[in-house]
């Protein structure tokens, strides 16, 4: 009989189908290989004047916007908000509307068109993780700016429009819903139990070990209870903090190589899956809350579409999460 | 400069990309068009055993489980929730689960293969509403079921697994987490000014005009304010009501015609775009309320991936809802 299940932080049911589990090779999908370019790409060498100028770069040589550069921020050239102009909150008769100021940029991860964030080397990784940081910490400076989403669309099924290794981050004026969501549902936890709901997750998943994946000196990676989706994995610090940009030298570290192992191993067992991840964290502009906890959750892209939970937000997922970390735990690295 | 919008129900903000509008022609896509099957099909005449029993028909001859039918609901032979066993809620240490019971059947709305909802007479459409009104009436008896879902997905690229057209239905002994997003933020708003959120917004975008599709005595079809996606489409009726069993006769016949015409103002404008809809309706097994309101939403599959939504939860709307609105009037009949 299929199990209704809890997220215990946002209070959402799932559907876990645990009669007709879908295995790996259930899922139908093309592998996300990257080819030398066959067209024009942005993000390689020699190309940096088709960009915006950067905004941050690691280089081993070369001038700013000159080859040289391991990796690369840069603003987006169609960003889909402009960090010029005033916040400006009107209203439209009964609705409410504001500027759309922000930022929108391109985190572009290696000079080498055909590397993915799983088969970089460990040291890269770290530098990516450096990179969120360092633009974290710049934009909060504009206090405009209230929430930071730091999110990676890996191949074409996950929306990836350049297939050149890269990852976003778009600053917004306002909290994302689902963001609020999180934080409130975190804080009802904390009012009741006066602890930290993640706190707990990772206590019962590590001592558990079912939805464990794999866990470190700093982390753990776990199959969500109430997965949403097959192969949902989140990467959970194990030192309380509610925002990304406390992370220490030791922790992003230790990340780079969790999420490059992660990545690896759901390369191995799903052949090179598109995905997305998001990095939830804190807004901003606010302190540390002894409520919230920042993570990574990855999404891989296995079903075709999502048809029902397009709709109607709730969510059918047909592999329970026991068996997605059995296969992770078994799988090698890809 | 783009523009951040608020929904007024759910408080969700949206980035409407106002600057580089994207028109009809600019989506790329495979216009659903549906062939004589080439293989079989369930839920064609004479293969009736192949379906669980009916639980309702609506025939011009024939007994049950006979070809003779006009429209036909039956259980779903995979359902993602089954209807025996007791509620079982239990904890799993600090995660709450419950035993997956509930119902899920396919109301199939035509026996011609080759039909759609948009190409039927009203005549038929409406009797797919009287069937999604009977069916509710009966499974709201179960007091275990405390919400119904109504959706229809069209198109492969919605999530349609058989291309004969049908919709679904989905009993849940839950509230999923977007209908009390939805039925909390109404609640707020009535609270705050003592109106329906839903019958303020009627009464505005019936006056405005920008965004409306179009009006009859008994509903409006508009594109909401806050859109998240292009041409989402939302068909409210002018009566107050919270839920959707509750609509009568002249209200079913009206929005079959409010339905059918704007599926065909879609396939026209869009080239026969895949499609979801929902019932958004209050739990059935809660009295009338003044705050919250029945409609139908309408969400064409435009764009051929929702990569940043999917992770985030923050929605990117590149069709203002104003310019979709005009398409649409403009738009004849497909």
């Amino acid at each position: 009989m299929p199990e209704l299940r809890k997220d215990p932080i946002t209070g959402r049911w799932v559907i876990i189908a645990t009669d007709r589990a879908r295995r790996p090779s259930d899922f139908t999908r093309v592998p996300v290989v990257i080819a030398e370019p066959t067209r024009f790409c942005p993000f390689c060498y020699g190309n940096e004047q088709k960009t915006p100028p950067e905004v941050l770069a690691y280089r081993v040589n070369g001038g700013a916007n000159q080859p040289g550069w391991s990796l690369r921020v840069v603003p987006n050239k169609f960003p889909v908000l402009g960090i010029e102009g005033d916040l400006n909150r009107q209203g439209e008769g009964m609705f409410d509307k504001m500027t759309g100021v922000g930022a929108h940029e391109v985190i572009i991860e290696s000079p080498d068109h055909t590397m993915t964030l799983a088969q970089m080397t460990d040291r890269f990784v770290e530098d990516v993780l450096w990179a969120f940081r360092e633009r974290i910490l710049d934009l909060k400076k504009d206090h405009r700016l209230r929430y930071i989403l730091l999110f990676k669309n890996h191949g074409e099924a996950a929306g990836a429009t350049l297939e050149h290794t890269h990852s976003q981050l778009i600053a917004l004026p306002v909290i994302p819903k689902r963001v609020k969501e999180e934080l409130d549902g975190a804080k009802l936890y904390h009012d009741f139990k006066e602890r930290c709901v993640y706190c707990d997750i990772i206590k019962q998943e590590s001592q558990a070990a079912l939805r464990l994946v794999t866990e470190t000196d700093r982390f753990v990676v776990i199959e969500p209870y109430a997965a949403r989706f097959p192969f949902e994995t989140w990467i959970v610090p194990k030192r309380h903090s509610s925002h990304f940009e406390d992370a220490d030298a030791g922790e992003l570290q230790n990340l780079a190589w969790s999420l490059r192992t992660t990545l690896r191993k759901l390369d191995k067992a799903l052949e090179k899956p598109a995905y997305n991840f998001v990095v939830h964290t804190a807004p901003v502009q606010e302190p540390s809350v002894p409520h919230y906890h920042w993570h990574i959750e990855i999404m891989p892209r296995l079903t075709k579409v999502a048809g029902f939970e397009w709709g109607t937000g709730f969510y059918i997922n047909p592999t329970p999460p026991e068996e997605s970390a059995q296969f992770l735990r078994e799988a090698g690295l890809g």
